[in-house]
């Protein structure tokens, strides 16, 4: 998977992407509760490139997490559980361009609007739409949240793998957690609407 | 801070609290979300024994964190934006019980059944009640899981005071995180209603 290479259904570059809801200043704030600052920029500039000859082990492992636990892969079933080979795959897709999106794409309002993009995807107003996928309908709020430890812990392995010291693998994975958390807390807008 | 001490308005074992909207069954799915096992269970025991000591300085680090945040310290002030130093000591005074809650007991009804009183305390239908605090309705759910990565990062040098090896203060530490990342999935129920 090269970032060159079209991925059905992703629209991070899309013009015609509406944008966030979220403003520039609600996502300083945010930043700055995550305790974000550029030394995690840097640091997940470094992760990119450790990550990147690694995705497919990487979706291994969290599709591997996801298909072990019935009460998971049920969202990327239809309604009676059946598994959809084909959304599954489309969604892995897109999953390797976060991953590598997560490193390195500017926080602006682009990035903010795909965020927003990508939160509407796990709702109800979006889900399946993309893959036109027999699904159920969303994805309920409380695992998109307990995924942040799942997303933070197996990537560790992964990010240690590229030689470089405890140190500054350490300083990879805390910008990393720092910037799944961020990411979770936007994605929970559509859920939490005025309260958010 | 001992266990025996009464805290104003910490209403973990008072009899008339109201059950949790949550189920068994759903806290059960939530906690193989997680990868929450025995393990965690006996490693946040030994946590809360390294913490016991320590708690004014955990809630020193959380205070000031907040404290230095103007967009953070507004939920412990008047709607104007003056802090309210008798909300602040009250709140701090249960947030000393959280810790050793969340190290030692057990994950049962009562349990699951303060933790929605928790929430609630977060939304609009509870803030201030509780100490009759003339402070701003409810606190937003994106700050709630930001929190999750304050929380989890400045934790390990407490957890790793106590003399333990590295790999039993990383096995504490990954169970704190854990418990902190389960309990803001839960927290978001009553944000979240039915796409929780
Ligand atoms: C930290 C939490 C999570 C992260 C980082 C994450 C990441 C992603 C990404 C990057 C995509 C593709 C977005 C795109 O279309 O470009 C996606 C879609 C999807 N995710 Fe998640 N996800 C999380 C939580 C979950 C959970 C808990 C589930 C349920 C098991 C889930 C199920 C799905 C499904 C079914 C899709 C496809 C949605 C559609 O129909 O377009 N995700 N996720
Ligand atoms: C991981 C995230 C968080 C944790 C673990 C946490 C923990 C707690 C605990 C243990 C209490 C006392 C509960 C009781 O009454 O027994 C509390 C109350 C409170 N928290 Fe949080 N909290 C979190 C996020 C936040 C955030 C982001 C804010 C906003 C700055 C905040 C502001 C407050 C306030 C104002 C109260 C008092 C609510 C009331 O009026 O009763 N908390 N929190």
């Amino acid at each position: 998977m090269t970032s060159s290479e079209p991925v059905p259904g992703y629209t991070h570059d899309d013009p015609d992407l509406a944008p966030s809801p979220v403003t520039r200043a609600e996502l300083d704030l945010l930043l700055a509760s995550v305790l974000f600052g550029p030394a995690d920029q840097q640091a997940l500039h470094t992760a990119g490139k450790v990550l990147s000859g690694q995705i497919e082990q990487i979706l291994d492992v969290w599709y591997g997490f996801v298909g072990s636990h019935p009460h998971l892969v049920a969202y990327f079933s239809t309604p009676d559980g059946a598994p959809i080979g084909d959304y599954l795959a489309r969604v892995r897709a897109r999953f390797a361009r976060w991953i590598a999106d997560t490193c390195t794409r500017p926080y602006d309002e682009r990035w903010l609007a795909y965020q927003h993009e990508i939160a509407l995807r796990h709702t109800e107003p979006k889900k399946n739409e993309t893959d036109h996928a027999d699904s159920v309908p969303h994805i309920p709020l409380r695992y998109i949240i307990a995924f942040i430890y799942p997303i933070t812990a197996t990537i560790r392995p992964f990010l240690a793998a590229g030689g470089h010291s405890e140190e500054q693998v350490e300083a990879m994975h805390q910008a990393w957690f720092k910037a799944v958390t961020l990411q979770v807390a936007l994605w929970s807008q559509p859920y939490a609407g005025r309260a958010w």
